[in-house]
């Protein structure tokens, strides 16, 4: 019966919602906004007919739910929210491969699987209001920090509980989310890359090994203004000059770390005016990386270097930070199960990390055995409106998802899983 | 006769000068404002009884001539405006001491020198109110673009034409101030040094070669944006990189230079936020040689390493020109006698050139043989309140200014200088 699963309707309903939901610019289906909750309308019309049950949690997360003969379940997620003039793939395509992984499994058991499975959509996965990602998932995983959420605010002064109350959720009782994850044995996560490593290597899908970890940190030097004509070059105390040997020495620090990433995204001067030499120089850096003790490493080498390159310009640096989070290993067994999925539906598989963050980070660190697939992203672009992936990849990846999802049931009916 | 000077008499209204015009956060002489005026006026009182004619010219400048047997004159200027909160030597030490030295002419041939001597005070050299410096000098000079100088505004809004108007001057008729270059055989200005050269050498004085020519630019980096945590290393159009290998490469080509300095000093990024690749990167090259070709080099190379730094980044430069002017180098027998003077005056003397640009540079470029004396700056620092200078500095430099003003005077009356 697995003949029932149909990848083709999965892109046709993706680009039905595209059509419902994008503009000139891109996908507009912005958490809260009424497009968002067109698009969740209209996802719940695609289950009529389905012996599901639909909810929405404490936390604005949409569950739907197929009982099966035991209540552990496997959950299926991701997320329908976008960033503005987003791409047409990010966040669905994990959620109505889902929906399709869904109807295989009601099709061939008839209505009744042996474990349970669910369907999750997350609320305001991308945080592009407020700059909180993993809303709901992190409601869910008991992660979320309720005072500092509380604070947040949109562009227009509007802040989150506020907005939250405007669709129907009580800030107050988000995290009562967490009672979902009760009968929780496995999560499971279709995303599109956002970067270009299976582009690079020609390959439709690949296994994720888990999330990195995050060091973000802002790095002040501070020298000393000086005129930029009468100011001999061996008397400056340059802080831009301490600042810029940066740039070079994290693609060194990156190299020696065995697959991290390190990122100067700003660069900012003072009094930064053409006719001085720079007083103060404020960079950010992000250092990502899948391996706890790799990160730390990493991040320690900046500080060194920092350290090193200030008391050679004879300035001093100060370092802020500004957010942190731990790797997010997905489980050993799943991976396997992952990468025997891909392997089974295309040939080839590769095992990647992820980059950015997702919700099943929040699954993974709150302890629920969790894995994820990546499709390839044509152009590793993400988050704009000329994101895409070529039609047949997105076939190929309904039908690993779905592998991947039987393989995770047999696994949980056989007692394996959280408990 | 020579015992009429008196450097303390200068040191005296200095401090005089101080009191009356500036406040807790240092000198407020800003061209044009009340107290600009009231440092005008109080300097006219001090013309009080010596033999002299004084006018305010086309441009706001102001002349106090001593007619001599020849009509050629040994003209010594210098300016009495400051910047918001600046030093109490910056300008009006130059000014004071050309006043002395004028008194002491006057003194010692009993009102009737053989060339005439003339103190100006140039309007507005500082430019701290409109953002265009040397003014009043350049008026003179003809060197003053009227158009672009017609269209500047202060951060009120008002035009420089109306600011002028309502201290009696006539924006059209700026460039008339030309007619006072007629008879002036030589130019001669003492300054304070705003760097600190001769401090490292612990010197009082030191006679100025010139001033830099200058080549100031903005430089473009183009590269792509792309998210922190999904993009290998080696994949990364970084912008920011490509610009940050110039901090260093500046420092090599000053080292090369012969002389010249080089600054950074402005740098901003785009998108410009932690989570993205730099995709623009635009940051401030000044150079500033006094050598035409030594500049020239500077700036090529400037040119050639950013092109490099750019392939070697996969990325794109392009340059935007903000402004450049040309060395402006003193006069030869000039700086000699400079040499001299201050030889005599204090044992040792230095030739180094100046690298802010002063009125003088207007009326070396105007052909008007010129030369420059510096004293040193207390911690090198000038446009601050905290600039000073040992007031045995200021003694001395009086006294080198006289001299100076003594042997360009006698070369004057021998028929040199320009005609």
């Amino acid at each position: 019966m697995a003949t029932m699963l149909d990848p083709q309707r999965t892109i046709r309903e993706l680009q039905e919602l595209r059509t419902l939901t994008a503009d000139a610019d891109g996908a507009q289906r912005v958490a809260f906004t009424p497009t968002w909750l067109a698009a969740r309308a209209w996802f719940r019309e695609r289950l009529a007919g389905l012996p599901v049950n639909v909810h929405q949690d404490a936390a604005g997360n949409v569950w739907t739910t197929l009982p099966g003969a035991s209540e552990r379940a496997v959950v299926v997620g991701s997320h329908i929210d976008s960033v503005p003039n987003g791409g047409w793939l990010d966040g669905c395509l994990g959620l109505l491969a889902g929906l399709e992984v869904l109807r295989r499994v009601c099709a061939e058991h008839e209505g009744k699987p042996p474990v349970t499975i669910r369907v999750v959509d997350w609320a305001d996965e991308e945080g592009a209001r407020f700059g909180k990602s993993l809303f709901g998932s992190a409601a869910c995983s008991g992660n979320l920090d309720l005072d500092e959420a509380r604070r947040l605010t949109d562009k227009q002064g509007v802040a989150l509980p506020a907005a939250l109350r405007h669709v129907g959720i009580d800030f107050e009782r988000v995290k009562e989310s967490g009672c979902e994850r009760a009968n929780a044995a496995a999560y499971l996560e279709l995303h599109i890359e956002q970067g270009p490593v299976l582009l690079d290597l020609d390959l439709p899908l690949g296994a994720v090994l888990g999330t990195f970890g995050v060091e973000r940190h802002a790095i002040t030097f501070h020298g000393q203004a000086a005129h930029s004509g009468s100011t001999p070059m061996n008397r400056r105390r340059d802080a831009f000059l301490a600042a810029a040997k940066m740039a070079q020495e994290i693609y060194a620090i990156a190299a020696r770390s065995g697959g991290g990433v390190c990122t100067i995204g700003s660069c900012t001067t003072k009094p930064g005016i053409v006719t001085s030499v720079v007083e103060e120089c404020r960079i950010t850096l992000d250092q990502r990386h899948l391996d706890t003790a790799a990160l730390a490493r990493m991040h320690r080498e900046a500080r060194e270097a920092a350290t090193r390159f200030a008391a050679e310009g004879g300035v001093d640096v100060s370092w802020e930070r500004l957010w942190s989070i731990a790797p997010a290993p997905f489980h050993p067994e799943l991976i396997a199960f992952a990468d025997d999925a891909v392997r089974e539906t295309c040939g080839t598989s590769h095992r990647l990390p992820s980059g950015p963050l997702h919700d099943a980070a929040e699954m993974a660190m709150a302890g629920v055995p969790t894995v994820m697939l990546f499709v390839q992203s044509l152009k590793g672009i993400s988050h704009n409106k000329i994101e895409d992936t070529r039609l047949e990849h997105l076939d190929l990846a309904v039908r690993a998802l779905d592998r991947l999802a039987e393989k995770t049931m047999r696994w949980v009916a056989d007692g394996e899983g959280s408990h």
